[in-house]
């Protein structure tokens, strides 16, 4: 007995996959087409369909018969012990392969937004935090190890990372976002996909693309934007992520801008991410979203035309259902409604997928071979070291931090001694273990105040919660301001808790109408501020809230974004000195908390202060960090010309002056002073950052290249012109310690798909 | 000696012009681009150049040696008693036709956005009580008065009606909207300018475009919108008024939209509104404008550049001053930086303007023929009626209004006692005479504690202030509560004082960042409803503010927008029930003051409650508005199929149930079930006022056609698409009293600009 061609690990893909196409009937095509929710058996017995109000009364046996596309989150439905979960997916693949003709396994996905959301996995920080870090390198280590986790148990897609650039940080997912910067968001963001790919786990870039910047920062809401800021800032991070980390899957998003749904946008799927881009990868829907082509968007009236819509815009996927791929499909291929080629095109895709993962080959085996550890020793080290680096020291004017050992501390605030003040909504915790009370965390998270209690074992710390965080009580503040009244400093810890749709202040769905400190979290902390006694506030948020109500009345500012489950020693480090902050905002930190939407991506008009009696200075800017040590910044950079087509590189030279070590994170920033269309007035093009003991210094040396001055121009080309530019190198957005001025001579330059887009740069 | 070509009255402009033009030299062609900010002499005794910081130093003599295109606000910058102002305006155009070698006057131009900004003329209530009223023929009749009433003081153009549609009522400018609808915008400007053209008075329509969509509501600050917002939302109003109103001429905005400042947008000026639309007026700068091309929005680095992209994106007159469009331009053209057939093409425009108001014409003579009276009984008999007609009664569930002629009436807040309560941003009084203590107001303004005491004079009525609009002051909060416990009903008159740029609480430049009620007037009105008096909210503002707080609380509410001079006693009259309120919402009132932007425009997700904790659904809808009387509905309008270019008579009869006589306002509103885009859930298509009496009833034919159902498509064209329209008529666009489901058939129909605009209507 031969082997059929597609079975043939020595011939192309293409060529496998053409062949298996040429064998196949429409149900078994378009079944490669669709995923089902499944929920493991806690057992490790096998899997079955989830059935939950928005999906369909799936008979398993039944549905598998034609083979089955996608398995949605076998782990991360309910709290499934890894090692039975791993089983339970390999019975349900061998089911899967018995089925059908062909024995294709499904791909299985899962969320990994922030790791691997399954019981008893590392808890990471939030892409938030990671933005604070300022350290793609160690992005990409966290996810290499994220991916070999969930390939440990038979996964093979994460659906992360999350490139949503910030436009209002009201919107509820702002944790899961890497801030308001597209280039911060594209490395960063690169770094992850990189790590995830080289564990052999397909990255999925979403939401592509706009969901960000929805109306209101309501959830999901229109998005209002033109075709130059959709360019230059909403599509940057996406273009970056495949062309630098060469992520395999774009999932289309939810949302709509200026009328046309991401789903069923042939433009943004296919002419520009394929055609223009070059993408060759799969295009995933987001959960229900092509269902929603007619059901929230209305540019369909029957489940069949949105099928139609999103395979003819390029979906290629329908996930967790087949509520449109499913039978609507192919009945409307068979009554000539829609033509087969399309379903086609995208088979061909996810078999050509299916078949670099391994899975068209004979000896693919689901059984688990490697040992499995989600939570090890060194994804907690990197988990430690992620936190560390994000926390964020806003403010320390009179030297409040570090705490000394023997100081008496009033810790107080409702989220100094909640585990689940550590983790983003889509932590497992907050995402699924909501819905299993009595099941335990799975994962060891100290609180913020059993940490403190551990790195500062001779001070005399008490405890007061003060206020829930979303509840109007307020009749815990006396003892909270009694607490504080008899101690040295008191330690606010404030913040969010995380949840979906409305169980949270931070998350998917809680959106908020204005950026006030949650619930009487801001009343507290004014009772706090009036005992007199030095306050340190400890921001424990998922976005930036308004603190101009306290500018220059508190003793120290500890901004922190869900930093995981080593959060809480991360910052007891922080406060007591052992770790030396260096981490630095991801999003401006406003005065007021009105007035938005706004990021400092603005051209000159979107600061004019003369204009209106609104103010948008934020207290704190974009970039800004403080450290326990002090940098002096020296730069011989001279002003130069060079042509609209030269490079120039940029060196300072960051010391290290005062007696501890610390990190600086050195920011490279683009001012553009004359334009054909208005720029912002900085934006970022490169950041390193630069570990420095005491008394050491380094020279960072930026490789600015004219490609990164380019912007989509008034005929929508991506063009650099002549004339000059700024390089404004410094440790904020806000404040230039070295300004070089470039003129740049020749031509315009109309940029292509292969222009540069990262600056390189390296520290001797 | 014969007469010049250009002096001969029976040639046509353009050959006149020609000739003209045949005979200029360059500096007398650039003479007639720019303005100059004129201050009249209170004595009469002339004109002289306004210096202020933005404007340069100029020597009157030596400017007008070469001509004057433009004389700015010789009225409206300094109280001058009109007569003589009308004397020192005809000496300066005496000097300007005797200095130049050609003797053409200036035009001269002044603002009008709620009546002739100028002391001693009737002050009007403000444009969004004009979308109140839902009254075209009315607001033509009010306009008509203003235009006689500037030409009989020799002023050529007006800068009004302000056509940007509220997209976010932060803005501080909302004042000077019509509101929220493009629709209503669109015809309620239309019979503005019909209005003030038919006094031949050049109606200038501004902000050419986009103004009102800044982000975050910051007056000037970035507009993010795409091209199809921009083209069914912004623009359709100023097609309409140039279509439909025959408007004259168009102000630059001093926006930018995705990058493009309007002011260097060729696409904008000359593209869209010339060569599509057929626009042959002329297109003026907004103040300064110009000059911000290199200074706030750095598209230009030189005045000399501005001026170059300002003629080319088709300004033809700077105002009020020549920073660019003087030497610069001149030196320019010498040079040969800038062709001089750009200069060509703006003087011909202003020539041939000039030439159709007489200005070129030998006998023109600059003395004022016309009695003098600028806030005749007439003018003020119409901005009694607008008043009437602009207040809304925005709830009274237990009929507290109106109240008993003998009632004991507390009248508190800082609103009540306070002309300039009644006036808006651009008001004489409000606008300039801030800057002239002492100098009185010019005009009675009753307040409505005035205006109360008069209707009801057998009531006894109190009044205390309570607090300020803005102060933080609540000392005076004790005495308005014993004041409202001592009465049967407590008047809150609460709101907005209009000022320019920080003076306010609405007004240019007073833009907030939440819809909270100004100072500590929300916790006035606690105080008051806590007293267990029915308390009647009356406000009088310049944008709606949320009310959710005091939903179920309240007597009664009342809500003005800045009812002008004649507010007091309709507002009281109101209150007494002579008259019957009949003003419907122009602007949504929300629940909550957080969560913006948001109208009531919205496509399906943004009403969806489900995906968000934030449900923006308004507290009042738009459109909403009560009456002390009752009507009943009727129609037997049938479901129909129609072509894609069909038209369908929808009747609908509306009888007076009550025993007092009133006006319901029919409104017509398009839902789209599905379409290739996505549409607002509801629009307002059509609208007719209809009088009634004690039991009368009349029935409303709305000619609708499919037109009307056109919206901007993915490939930005105007289609109207086959399928099913509901056209719904009720009574606010939140209640549909009736349905018509109309089936379109036929092809997808492309429109042109000459499609219709406008849904006829009649009351039989």
């Amino acid at each position: 007995m031969t082997t059929a061609p597609w079975r043939d690990p020595a011939l192309p893909a293409s060529a496998r996959v053409d062949d298996l196409l040429s064998r196949m009937t429409l149900q078994e095509k378009t079944a490669q087409l669709y995923g089902v929710w499944v929920g493991s058996s806690t057992d490790g017995g096998g899997v079955a369909p989830l059935q939950r109000e928005m999906t369909a009364d799936y008979d398993w046996d039944e549905l598998i018969t034609h083979g089955l596309g996608q398995l949605t989150r076998p782990f991360g439905t309910a709290p499934v012990d890894p090692v039975k979960g791993a089983l339970a997916l390999a019975r349900a693949q061998r089911q899967i392969t018995a089925a059908g003709r062909f024995g294709i396994p499904a791909v299985a996905h899962e969320e990994c937004l922030a790791g691997f959301t399954t019981w008893q996995a590392t808890a990471y920080p939030v892409p938030l935090a990671w933005g604070a870090t300022f350290d793609a390198p160690l992005v990409e280590e966290m996810a290499r190890r994220i991916g070999a986790d969930m390939r440990s148990v038979g996964v093979h897609q994460g659906l992360a990372p999350v490139l949503d650039v910030v436009r209002d940080p009201r919107w509820g997912r702002v944790e899961e976002t890497i801030g308001e910067d597209p280039y911060l968001t594209g490395t960063i963001g690169t770094a992850y996909v990189r790590g995830l790919e080289s564990a052999g786990v397909i990255a999925t870039l979403k939401h592509f693309a706009g969901y960000a910047s929805s109306a209101g920062a309501r959830n999901l809401a229109p998005v209002r934007a033109g075709t130059r800021e959709f360019a230059d800032v909403t599509l940057l991070p996406f273009e970056m992520a495949l062309r630098e980390g060469g992520a395999r899957s774009v999932m289309a998003a939810y949302t709509e801008t200026d009328g046309v749904p991401a789903s069923a946008d042939p433009w943004l799927l296919t002419e520009l991410l394929r055609d223009e881009w070059g993408f060759t990868g799969t295009v995933v829907a987001d959960y229900f979203g092509i269902g929603f082509l007619r059901s929230l968007h209305r540019v369909t009236g029957t489940d069949t035309e949105s099928a139609h819509a999103a395979l003819r815009a390029g979906i290629d996927v329908e996930l967790p259902t087949l509520k449109c791929y499913g039978q609507p499909l192919v009945d409307a291929i068979h009554a000539g409604e829609i033509p087969e080629e399309l379903v086609d095109r995208a088979v061909r895709r996810v078999l050509i997928q299916k078949c670099e993962l391994g899975l068209l080959d004979e000896d693919w085996d689901p059984e688990p071979t490697e040992r499995i550890d989600l939570d090890s020793t060194v994804a907690r080290g990197l988990a430690r070291r992620l936190a560390e680096e994000s926390v964020v020291l806003l403010d320390n004017p009179d030297g409040v931090l570090p705490l000394a050992p023997d100081t008496r501390i009033a810790v107080v605030g409702p989220r100094a001694a909640d585990a689940l003040a550590m983790l983003g909504c889509y932590s497992f915790p907050s995402h699924v273990l909501t819905h299993h009370p009595g099941v335990p965390m799975g994962i060891e998270i100290p609180t913020v105040l059993e940490a403190l209690r551990t790195e500062l074992p001779d001070a005399k710390v008490t405890f007061a919660e003060g206020c829930g965080v979303a509840e109007p009580d307020t009749t815990g503040f006396e003892e909270a301001v009694a607490r504080a009244s008899e101690a040295d400093v008191c330690l606010a810890v404030l913040g969010d808790r995380a949840g979906l749709f409305g169980r949270g202040t931070s998350g998917e769905g809680c959106d908020v109408s204005d950026l006030r400190l949650p619930g009487v979290q801001g009343e507290l902390l004014d009772a706090l501020v009036a005992t007199g006694v030095p306050v340190v506030l400890v921001l424990l948020t998922g976005r930036p809230y308004a603190l101009g109500r306290w500018q220059g009345r508190l003793g120290a500012v500890v901004q922190a974004f869900f930093p995981g489950e080593e959060g809480g020693p991360a910052i007891a480090g922080v406060l007591s000195g052992r770790v030396n902050p260096s981490g630095r905002l991801p999003v401006s930190v406003p005065k007021e908390p009105g007035g938005q939407p706004w990021t400092y991506l603005q051209p000159p008009l979107g600061l004019a202060a003369e204009v209106s009696n609104l103010d948008p200075t934020p207290l704190y800017a974009f970039g800004h960090g403080r450290s326990y040590t002090d940098f002096a910044w020296e730069s011989d950079a001279a002003d130069a010309e060079i042509g609209t087509d030269g490079s120039y590189d940029l060196s300072v030279t960051v010391r290290n002056t005062g007696d501890r070590a610390g990190a600086e994170v050195v920011q490279l920033y683009l001012h553009d002073p004359v334009a054909t269309v208005t720029r912002p007035d900085v934006r970022l093009v490169g950041y390193q950052r630069v570990e420095l003991s005491p008394g050491e210094s380094r020279r960072v040396t930026f490789h600015f290249h004219t490609d990164l001055s380019a912007f989509t121009n008034r005929a929508n080309e991506k063009v650099v012109e002549p004339g000059v530019l700024e390089l404004r190198v410094g440790p904020s957005s806000a404040e230039a310690r070295h300004t070089t001025r470039l003129t740049l001579t020749g031509p315009v330059r109309t940029l292509g798909p292969d222009r540069r887009l990262i600056c390189g740069s390296e520290v001797s």
